[in-house]
């Protein structure tokens, strides 16, 4: 099917992959790695332009630019969506994969290379259900295996999205997914007073999105964040700008 | 291939078509018909729902969108965008196919009707050279021949834009375009102080973009516009707050 050499685009190369898992680590802790998520190919430019060293779509983002609700879009739409962004840039794009639609461990890690991005977003609960956590540790073991070090793994953990509010769930979650080979996990939702407790917890590199009213981006990474996304968070922005001039070109004609 | 039954999305029926139609008649000379441009569902959903009756896609701002240069979006790729647009909204959607990829009128009439478009943008340039004006003619009328009343066909006119100041070189070309049953013609680029007698010489209606430091709508409309379209203006627009939002975000972490 493919290999990190025949990918699309500059973002599935070996050093595009190494560059960006290097940009997880060694970083001080009021400086996380900010990646903001893209929802076309414009705003992914218009990200890059901003100096961003590397980008992460968000699904449900690229779901409301192709006019899908949050969880509906094909695979292949999404597939197809993320590789015109990585077409579009020049530096490394993560794509948010959901929980990789059905496919295969192998066939999925061959599309998101195939679509030229070097991480992936995995999700650990279906239709609003977590998943068995042993279970999804090991398929994020068969898509590990069926990688090499060519995909970045980033393992969301939705049991503080799902209602549960122990952090000693999510750990638990976290630790077997980091254990099956994630670079990453993305604990969805966490309370930033949990933070300091996971980071103390969990090996690795720690995704967290800031939320209306929270902690600001330094401040999450001095509770432990290695990294920050927004989810569709950057285009509700977008859109609100996108209502506003509406409303004025509405207004003067 | 396909009939206007067939179509996909709300767009295509014969009822939208004449409703679309008849948005272009009528109308008092300060209140021209303002069609908004999406690039995305995203967008399209907010122009709607900021209360426009219809849209306009812009081909260049749905390249940018997907990643292309202007004029450079594969056939594919477009009808498949625009496609997203009219499956997203309930209002009729007109779009620009540029100058119909090179496709036999049949095909293309399906293509669009297959988009869920209700009328089409089609220009008399190619790469940058006007094209013979009765040549275009007898194409738009194997366009319309095709279509019967099923599209809306708005005929470019693209002398203003190709540097061919005198207006009666649009006069010409647009009273082709008419005689041979376009809709309504859109002399991209025109002066405004030569609408009145674009408006006076030219039967039916005339589709006018406002430009930066120009009259505003309503002065377009009693300058002799019937109907005003931005290009890929707010597109532009959008982007722009895309990137304060970035520049935001940079200076935030």
């Amino acid at each position: 099917m493919t290999d990190a050499g025949a990918t699309v685009g500059t973002g599935g190369t070996a050093g595009a992959v190494e560059g960006f898992r290097a940009l997880h680590h060694g970083r001080a802790p009021e400086d996380p790695l900010v990646l903001p998520g893209p929802w076309d190919a414009a705003s992914a430019r218009a990200f890059e332009e901003a100096g961003f060293p590397a980008l992460a779509t968000p699904s449900a983002g690229v779901a409301a630019s192709l006019g899908y609700a949050d969880g509906a879009t094909p695979a292949d739409e999404m597939f197809a969506a993320v590789a015109r962004i990585t077409r579009s840039v020049s530096v490394p794009v993560s794509a948010d994969v959901e929980g990789g639609y059905g496919l295969a461990p192998k066939e999925l890690v061959a599309r998101v290379l195939d679509s030229g991005a070097v991480g992936v977003n995995l999700e650990d609960s279906r239709d609003g259900t977590l998943k068995d956590p042993r279970a999804h540790a090991a398929w994020l073991a068969e898509v590990r295996a069926a990688a090499g070090g060519a995909l970045f793994v980033n393992a969301r953990v939705d049991s503080f999205l799902r209602g549960v509010t122990d952090p000693e769930e999510a750990i638990g979650r976290a630790r077997l997914y980091v254990a099956a080979g994630a670079d990453c996990v993305y604990p969805i939702g966490v309370p930033p007073e949990h933070l300091p407790l996971l980071r103390s917890r969990i090996e690795g590199p720690l995704n967290v999105a800031p939320f209306p009213g929270g902690p600001p981006v330094r401040e999450l990474g001095r509770l432990g964040a290695t990294r920050v996304t927004f989810g569709p968070g950057l285009l509700h922005r977008a859109m609100a700008a996108v209502r506003d001039i509406a409303g004025q070109v509405r207004r003067s004609s």
